[in-house]
Protein backbone atom coordinates (compact mmCIF):
# COMPACT_ATOMS: atom_id res chain seq x y z
CA UNK A 1 0.00 0.00 0.00
CA UNK A 2 0.95 3.44 -0.84
CA UNK A 3 2.13 5.54 2.06
CA UNK A 4 0.20 8.77 2.13
CA UNK A 5 3.35 10.54 1.58
CA UNK A 6 3.39 8.78 -1.88
CA UNK A 7 -0.49 8.67 -1.62
CA UNK A 8 -0.66 12.70 -1.78
CA UNK A 9 2.35 12.85 -4.07
CA UNK A 10 0.25 10.80 -6.45
CA UNK A 11 -2.64 13.65 -5.95
CA UNK A 12 0.18 16.23 -6.88
CA UNK A 13 1.32 14.60 -9.80
CA UNK A 14 -2.29 13.92 -10.76
CA UNK A 15 -3.59 17.43 -11.23
CA UNK A 16 -0.17 18.78 -12.10
CA UNK A 17 -0.63 16.22 -15.68
CA UNK A 18 -3.95 17.74 -15.83
CA UNK A 19 -3.31 21.56 -15.62
CA UNK A 20 0.19 21.48 -17.14
CA UNK A 21 -2.28 19.55 -20.44
CA UNK A 22 -4.86 22.45 -20.50
CA UNK A 23 -2.08 25.21 -20.35
CA UNK A 24 1.37 24.23 -20.35
CA UNK A 25 4.21 23.74 -18.08
CA UNK A 26 5.53 27.55 -17.75
CA UNK A 27 1.66 28.46 -16.76
CA UNK A 28 1.07 26.15 -14.16
CA UNK A 29 1.96 27.50 -10.72
CA UNK A 30 2.88 25.76 -7.35
CA UNK A 31 0.30 27.14 -5.96
CA UNK A 32 -2.80 26.26 -8.26
CA UNK A 33 -1.81 22.33 -8.01
CA UNK A 34 -1.31 22.59 -4.11
CA UNK A 35 -4.77 24.74 -3.78
CA UNK A 36 -6.59 22.12 -5.94
CA UNK A 37 -5.51 19.13 -3.58
CA UNK A 38 -6.56 20.97 -0.69
CA UNK A 39 -2.63 21.10 0.44
CA UNK A 40 -1.04 23.41 2.72
CA UNK A 41 1.21 26.00 0.91
CA UNK A 42 4.45 25.63 1.68
CA UNK A 43 5.04 22.01 1.85
CA UNK A 44 5.22 21.26 -1.84
CA UNK A 45 8.92 20.72 -1.38
CA UNK A 46 8.29 17.81 1.27
CA UNK A 47 7.16 15.90 -2.26
CA UNK A 48 9.19 17.77 -4.86
CA UNK A 49 12.75 19.59 -5.40
CA UNK A 50 11.86 21.94 -7.29
CA UNK A 51 8.96 22.87 -10.08
CA UNK A 52 11.60 20.96 -12.42
CA UNK A 53 11.67 18.32 -10.50
CA UNK A 54 7.46 18.17 -10.42
CA UNK A 55 7.50 18.44 -14.14
CA UNK A 56 9.87 15.77 -14.89
CA UNK A 57 8.08 13.62 -12.58
CA UNK A 58 5.17 13.55 -14.09
CA UNK A 59 6.51 12.90 -17.85
CA UNK A 60 8.19 10.17 -15.94
CA UNK A 61 4.86 8.62 -14.95
CA UNK A 62 3.53 9.38 -18.50
CA UNK A 63 6.58 7.49 -19.72
CA UNK A 64 5.97 4.57 -17.47
CA UNK A 65 2.19 4.28 -18.25
CA UNK A 66 2.47 4.56 -22.03
CA UNK A 67 5.32 2.17 -22.43
CA UNK A 68 3.17 -0.24 -20.24
CA UNK A 69 0.48 0.21 -22.94
CA UNK A 70 2.81 -0.02 -25.72
CA UNK A 71 4.57 -3.29 -24.28
CA UNK A 72 0.84 -4.73 -23.84
CA UNK A 73 -0.32 -4.07 -27.26
CA UNK A 74 2.99 -4.26 -29.61
CA UNK A 75 3.22 -8.13 -27.69
CA UNK A 76 0.11 -9.06 -28.19
CA UNK A 77 -0.42 -12.84 -29.64
CA UNK A 78 -3.93 -12.29 -30.91
CA UNK A 79 -2.75 -10.15 -33.53
CA UNK A 80 -0.04 -10.00 -35.95
CA UNK A 81 2.53 -7.62 -35.62
CA UNK A 82 1.31 -5.26 -38.32
CA UNK A 83 -2.25 -5.16 -36.78
CA UNK A 84 -0.94 -4.62 -33.56
CA UNK A 85 0.95 -1.53 -34.55
CA UNK A 86 -2.16 -0.50 -36.94
CA UNK A 87 -4.74 -1.00 -33.85
CA UNK A 88 -1.97 1.38 -31.58
CA UNK A 89 -2.10 3.84 -33.59
CA UNK A 90 -5.86 3.87 -34.36
CA UNK A 91 -6.81 3.02 -30.70
CA UNK A 92 -4.24 6.52 -30.13
CA UNK A 93 -6.24 8.37 -32.29
CA UNK A 94 -9.79 7.45 -31.36
CA UNK A 95 -9.40 8.74 -27.89
CA UNK A 96 -7.56 11.73 -28.98
CA UNK A 97 -10.72 12.37 -31.02
CA UNK A 98 -13.08 11.16 -28.08
CA UNK A 99 -11.43 14.26 -26.30
CA UNK A 100 -13.10 16.58 -29.17
CA UNK A 101 -9.52 17.01 -30.44
CA UNK A 102 -7.62 19.10 -26.92
CA UNK A 103 -4.77 18.94 -25.32
CA UNK A 104 -3.03 16.44 -27.89
CA UNK A 105 0.03 14.44 -26.48
CA UNK A 106 1.05 16.00 -23.82
CA UNK A 107 4.95 14.94 -23.91
CA UNK A 108 4.94 16.19 -27.57
CA UNK A 109 3.36 19.52 -26.10
CA UNK A 110 5.87 19.81 -23.35
CA UNK A 111 8.77 19.03 -25.83
CA UNK A 112 7.60 21.65 -28.44
CA UNK A 113 7.18 24.21 -25.04
CA UNK A 114 10.31 23.09 -23.06
CA UNK A 115 13.38 21.79 -25.99
CA UNK A 116 14.85 25.07 -26.47
CA UNK A 117 14.20 26.28 -22.61
CA UNK A 118 15.47 23.53 -20.30
CA UNK A 119 18.36 21.11 -21.51
CA UNK A 120 16.99 18.82 -18.77
CA UNK A 121 13.72 18.78 -19.85
CA UNK A 122 14.87 18.81 -23.19
CA UNK A 123 16.34 15.54 -22.77
CA UNK A 124 14.27 13.40 -20.74
CA UNK A 125 11.63 14.23 -23.30
CA UNK A 126 14.06 12.48 -25.81
CA UNK A 127 14.56 9.68 -23.99
CA UNK A 128 10.57 9.25 -23.56
CA UNK A 129 10.21 9.51 -27.57
CA UNK A 130 12.99 6.99 -27.58
CA UNK A 131 11.31 4.48 -25.81
CA UNK A 132 8.57 4.84 -27.54
CA UNK A 133 10.30 4.55 -30.74
CA UNK A 134 12.18 0.98 -29.49
CA UNK A 135 9.12 -0.19 -29.17
CA UNK A 136 7.35 0.46 -32.03
CA UNK A 137 10.98 -0.41 -33.77
CA UNK A 138 10.14 -3.75 -32.42
CA UNK A 139 7.29 -4.14 -33.89
CA UNK A 140 8.06 -3.56 -37.00
CA UNK A 141 10.88 -5.58 -37.24
CA UNK A 142 8.78 -8.49 -36.10
CA UNK A 143 6.18 -7.75 -39.19
CA UNK A 144 9.44 -8.02 -41.46
CA UNK A 145 9.93 -11.33 -40.38
CA UNK A 146 6.24 -12.54 -40.99
CA UNK A 147 6.71 -10.65 -44.43
CA UNK A 148 3.85 -8.19 -43.51
CA UNK A 149 6.33 -5.21 -44.25
CA UNK A 150 8.86 -4.94 -46.48
CA UNK A 151 12.27 -5.71 -45.02
CA UNK A 152 14.19 -2.71 -46.88
CA UNK A 153 12.45 -0.39 -44.70
CA UNK A 154 14.84 0.67 -41.69
CA UNK A 155 13.22 0.13 -38.63
CA UNK A 156 14.37 2.75 -36.01
CA UNK A 157 13.53 5.45 -39.24
CA UNK A 158 9.99 3.84 -39.84
CA UNK A 159 8.92 3.96 -36.09
CA UNK A 160 10.34 7.46 -35.69
CA UNK A 161 8.29 8.61 -39.30
CA UNK A 162 5.25 6.79 -37.72
CA UNK A 163 5.57 9.03 -34.29
CA UNK A 164 6.72 12.14 -35.90
CA UNK A 165 4.00 11.90 -38.30
CA UNK A 166 1.37 11.08 -35.76
CA UNK A 167 2.59 13.93 -33.74
CA UNK A 168 1.91 16.16 -36.56
CA UNK A 169 -1.47 15.18 -37.14
CA UNK A 170 -2.54 15.51 -33.72
CA UNK A 171 -1.23 18.81 -33.75
CA UNK A 172 -3.18 19.98 -36.93
CA UNK A 173 -6.66 18.08 -35.51
CA UNK A 174 -6.17 20.12 -32.47
CA UNK A 175 -5.91 23.46 -34.55
CA UNK A 176 -9.14 22.43 -36.42
CA UNK A 177 -10.69 20.90 -33.66
CA UNK A 178 -11.63 18.53 -36.46
CA UNK A 179 -10.01 14.62 -36.32
CA UNK A 180 -10.13 14.74 -40.20
CA UNK A 181 -6.19 14.62 -40.10
CA UNK A 182 -5.85 11.37 -37.83
CA UNK A 183 -7.62 9.90 -40.01
CA UNK A 184 -5.26 10.99 -42.78
CA UNK A 185 -2.83 10.22 -41.24
CA UNK A 186 -3.97 6.53 -40.58
CA UNK A 187 -4.51 6.55 -44.13
CA UNK A 188 -1.65 7.41 -45.54
CA UNK A 189 0.85 6.00 -43.43
CA UNK A 190 -0.85 2.37 -42.79
CA UNK A 191 -3.14 2.07 -46.20
CA UNK A 192 -0.63 3.60 -48.47
CA UNK A 193 3.03 3.72 -47.54
CA UNK A 194 2.93 0.57 -45.97
CA UNK A 195 0.28 -1.49 -48.11
CA UNK A 196 2.48 -0.19 -50.88
CA UNK A 197 -0.90 1.42 -52.56
CA UNK A 198 0.49 4.31 -54.27
CA UNK A 199 -2.72 5.52 -55.84
CA UNK A 200 -2.70 3.66 -59.15
CA UNK A 201 -3.60 0.78 -58.06
CA UNK A 202 -7.20 1.58 -57.58
CA UNK B 1 7.46 54.57 -47.39
CA UNK B 2 5.80 53.83 -43.87
CA UNK B 3 5.44 56.08 -41.53
CA UNK B 4 7.15 56.56 -38.27
CA UNK B 5 4.09 55.04 -36.38
CA UNK B 6 4.40 52.01 -39.67
CA UNK B 7 7.94 51.45 -38.66
CA UNK B 8 7.85 51.21 -34.81
CA UNK B 9 4.75 48.77 -35.51
CA UNK B 10 6.90 46.61 -37.35
CA UNK B 11 10.18 46.99 -35.01
CA UNK B 12 7.38 45.69 -32.31
CA UNK B 13 6.04 43.15 -34.54
CA UNK B 14 9.61 41.64 -35.19
CA UNK B 15 10.80 41.97 -31.89
CA UNK B 16 7.58 39.88 -30.95
CA UNK B 17 8.15 37.48 -33.30
CA UNK B 18 11.69 36.94 -31.75
CA UNK B 19 10.44 36.28 -28.47
CA UNK B 20 7.75 34.38 -29.20
CA UNK B 21 9.94 31.86 -31.41
CA UNK B 22 11.95 31.40 -27.91
CA UNK B 23 9.51 31.10 -25.42
CA UNK B 24 6.00 30.99 -26.58
CA UNK B 25 2.97 33.84 -26.58
CA UNK B 26 2.09 33.20 -22.83
CA UNK B 27 5.21 33.99 -21.51
CA UNK B 28 6.00 37.23 -23.85
CA UNK B 29 5.49 39.93 -21.70
CA UNK B 30 4.51 43.42 -23.51
CA UNK B 31 6.94 45.03 -20.96
CA UNK B 32 10.37 42.97 -22.74
CA UNK B 33 9.17 43.93 -26.45
CA UNK B 34 8.94 47.65 -25.62
CA UNK B 35 12.35 47.51 -23.85
CA UNK B 36 14.04 45.69 -26.31
CA UNK B 37 12.30 48.24 -28.90
CA UNK B 38 13.57 51.09 -26.81
CA UNK B 39 9.72 52.46 -26.89
CA UNK B 40 8.00 53.84 -23.98
CA UNK B 41 6.32 51.86 -21.52
CA UNK B 42 2.67 52.53 -22.02
CA UNK B 43 2.43 53.40 -25.88
CA UNK B 44 1.86 49.79 -26.37
CA UNK B 45 -2.12 50.47 -26.96
CA UNK B 46 -1.24 53.80 -29.48
CA UNK B 47 -0.21 50.80 -31.91
CA UNK B 48 -2.10 47.47 -30.98
CA UNK B 49 -5.42 47.07 -29.08
CA UNK B 50 -4.30 44.24 -27.00
CA UNK B 51 -1.58 41.64 -26.21
CA UNK B 52 -3.81 39.30 -29.03
CA UNK B 53 -3.99 41.42 -31.50
CA UNK B 54 -0.07 41.92 -30.99
CA UNK B 55 -0.17 38.13 -31.49
CA UNK B 56 -2.82 38.11 -34.40
CA UNK B 57 -0.86 40.60 -36.26
CA UNK B 58 2.56 38.31 -35.74
CA UNK B 59 0.61 35.78 -37.29
CA UNK B 60 -0.58 37.69 -39.85
CA UNK B 61 2.67 39.07 -40.93
CA UNK B 62 4.18 35.33 -40.82
CA UNK B 63 1.30 33.90 -43.22
CA UNK B 64 1.78 36.80 -45.68
CA UNK B 65 5.20 36.13 -45.43
CA UNK B 66 4.77 32.48 -45.94
CA UNK B 67 2.24 32.35 -48.75
CA UNK B 68 4.49 34.40 -50.87
CA UNK B 69 7.25 31.78 -50.65
CA UNK B 70 4.77 29.09 -51.25
CA UNK B 71 3.36 31.37 -54.14
CA UNK B 72 6.74 31.65 -55.80
CA UNK B 73 8.49 28.17 -54.79
CA UNK B 74 5.23 26.31 -56.05
CA UNK B 75 4.83 28.18 -59.73
CA UNK B 76 8.23 28.35 -60.25
CA UNK B 77 8.12 27.18 -64.31
CA UNK B 78 11.39 26.15 -64.35
CA UNK B 79 10.86 23.01 -62.44
CA UNK B 80 8.20 20.31 -62.70
CA UNK B 81 5.24 20.59 -60.31
CA UNK B 82 6.97 17.67 -58.06
CA UNK B 83 10.15 19.29 -58.37
CA UNK B 84 8.98 22.09 -56.92
CA UNK B 85 7.23 20.30 -54.33
CA UNK B 86 10.24 18.60 -52.64
CA UNK B 87 12.17 21.54 -53.17
CA UNK B 88 9.89 23.82 -51.02
CA UNK B 89 9.95 21.04 -48.26
CA UNK B 90 13.77 20.00 -48.17
CA UNK B 91 14.52 24.11 -48.23
CA UNK B 92 12.17 24.46 -45.17
CA UNK B 93 14.26 21.65 -43.67
CA UNK B 94 17.51 22.58 -44.57
CA UNK B 95 16.70 25.82 -43.07
CA UNK B 96 15.31 24.36 -39.86
CA UNK B 97 18.34 22.41 -39.53
CA UNK B 98 20.25 25.56 -40.25
CA UNK B 99 19.30 27.03 -37.12
CA UNK B 100 19.95 24.05 -34.99
CA UNK B 101 16.78 22.66 -35.23
CA UNK B 102 15.54 25.49 -32.41
CA UNK B 103 12.49 27.23 -32.63
CA UNK B 104 10.62 25.12 -35.14
CA UNK B 105 7.36 26.36 -36.80
CA UNK B 106 6.13 29.35 -34.69
CA UNK B 107 2.29 28.63 -36.14
CA UNK B 108 2.91 25.25 -35.50
CA UNK B 109 4.68 26.08 -31.85
CA UNK B 110 1.28 28.80 -31.54
CA UNK B 111 -1.47 25.85 -32.07
CA UNK B 112 -0.05 24.05 -29.84
CA UNK B 113 -0.02 27.15 -27.61
CA UNK B 114 -2.70 28.16 -27.94
CA UNK B 115 -5.61 26.34 -29.55
CA UNK B 116 -7.19 25.06 -26.28
CA UNK B 117 -6.72 28.65 -24.92
CA UNK B 118 -8.28 30.76 -27.32
CA UNK B 119 -11.06 30.22 -29.69
CA UNK B 120 -9.66 33.12 -31.65
CA UNK B 121 -6.29 32.15 -32.10
CA UNK B 122 -7.48 28.51 -33.12
CA UNK B 123 -9.75 30.03 -35.87
CA UNK B 124 -6.50 32.46 -37.17
CA UNK B 125 -3.85 29.20 -36.98
CA UNK B 126 -6.81 26.93 -38.34
CA UNK B 127 -6.97 29.71 -41.26
CA UNK B 128 -3.16 30.07 -42.00
CA UNK B 129 -2.46 26.06 -42.47
CA UNK B 130 -5.60 26.05 -44.65
CA UNK B 131 -3.75 28.67 -46.80
CA UNK B 132 -0.68 27.03 -46.74
CA UNK B 133 -2.38 23.30 -47.71
CA UNK B 134 -4.78 24.91 -50.55
CA UNK B 135 -1.25 26.05 -52.24
CA UNK B 136 0.55 22.24 -51.69
CA UNK B 137 -2.60 21.22 -53.02
CA UNK B 138 -2.83 23.10 -56.25
CA UNK B 139 0.75 21.83 -57.19
CA UNK B 140 -0.20 18.67 -56.18
CA UNK B 141 -3.24 19.18 -59.29
CA UNK B 142 -0.48 19.93 -61.33
CA UNK B 143 2.02 17.36 -60.41
CA UNK B 144 -1.04 14.80 -61.24
CA UNK B 145 -1.79 16.59 -64.33
CA UNK B 146 1.82 15.83 -65.39
CA UNK B 147 1.86 12.26 -64.23
CA UNK B 148 4.10 12.78 -61.44
CA UNK B 149 1.91 12.18 -58.60
CA UNK B 150 -1.08 8.93 -59.05
CA UNK B 151 -4.74 11.01 -59.65
CA UNK B 152 -6.19 8.67 -57.42
CA UNK B 153 -3.99 10.59 -53.74
CA UNK B 154 -7.20 13.24 -53.09
CA UNK B 155 -4.77 16.41 -53.35
CA UNK B 156 -6.39 18.12 -50.63
CA UNK B 157 -5.60 14.91 -48.11
CA UNK B 158 -2.26 14.54 -49.22
CA UNK B 159 -1.13 18.27 -48.76
CA UNK B 160 -2.40 17.89 -45.49
CA UNK B 161 -0.76 14.75 -45.12
CA UNK B 162 2.63 16.43 -46.33
CA UNK B 163 1.87 19.68 -43.35
CA UNK B 164 1.07 17.13 -40.76
CA UNK B 165 4.06 15.05 -41.35
CA UNK B 166 6.57 18.46 -41.62
CA UNK B 167 5.56 19.57 -38.69
CA UNK B 168 5.83 16.43 -36.19
CA UNK B 169 9.24 16.04 -37.93
CA UNK B 170 9.95 19.16 -36.82
CA UNK B 171 9.21 18.91 -33.69
CA UNK B 172 10.91 15.39 -33.10
CA UNK B 173 13.86 17.09 -34.38
CA UNK B 174 13.76 20.15 -31.91
CA UNK B 175 13.34 17.42 -28.86
CA UNK B 176 16.23 15.90 -30.19
CA UNK B 177 18.37 18.39 -31.40
CA UNK B 178 18.99 16.97 -34.27
CA UNK B 179 17.81 16.93 -38.20
CA UNK B 180 17.54 13.06 -38.60
CA UNK B 181 13.65 13.50 -38.02
CA UNK B 182 13.47 16.11 -41.27
CA UNK B 183 15.79 13.45 -43.00
CA UNK B 184 13.43 10.86 -42.60
CA UNK B 185 10.31 12.97 -43.46
CA UNK B 186 11.69 13.39 -47.20
CA UNK B 187 12.92 10.01 -47.26
CA UNK B 188 8.99 8.51 -46.35
CA UNK B 189 7.24 11.26 -48.10
CA UNK B 190 9.10 11.54 -51.31
CA UNK B 191 11.04 9.01 -51.99
CA UNK B 192 8.85 5.95 -50.53
CA UNK B 193 5.20 7.36 -50.53
CA UNK B 194 5.17 9.27 -53.84
CA UNK B 195 7.44 7.67 -55.61
CA UNK B 196 5.89 4.03 -55.05
CA UNK B 197 8.95 2.69 -54.11
CA UNK B 198 7.26 0.26 -51.06
CA UNK B 199 10.78 -0.59 -50.20
CA UNK B 200 10.77 -4.76 -51.60
CA UNK B 201 11.76 -2.72 -54.94
CA UNK B 202 15.32 -1.67 -53.85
Amino acid sequence: MASPKETTKNILLDIGTDLIAQGGFNATGIEAVLKRAGVPKGSFYYYFCSKEDFGLQVIDRIAVASNARLDAELTDPSLSPLQRLYRYFSRSCESFAAGECRKGCLVGNLGQELADQSETFRRRIAEVFAGWEERIAACVIEAQAQGEIPGNFVPGELAAFLLAAYEGAVLQAKVRRDPAPVDTFLKFTFHRLLSGERGDAG
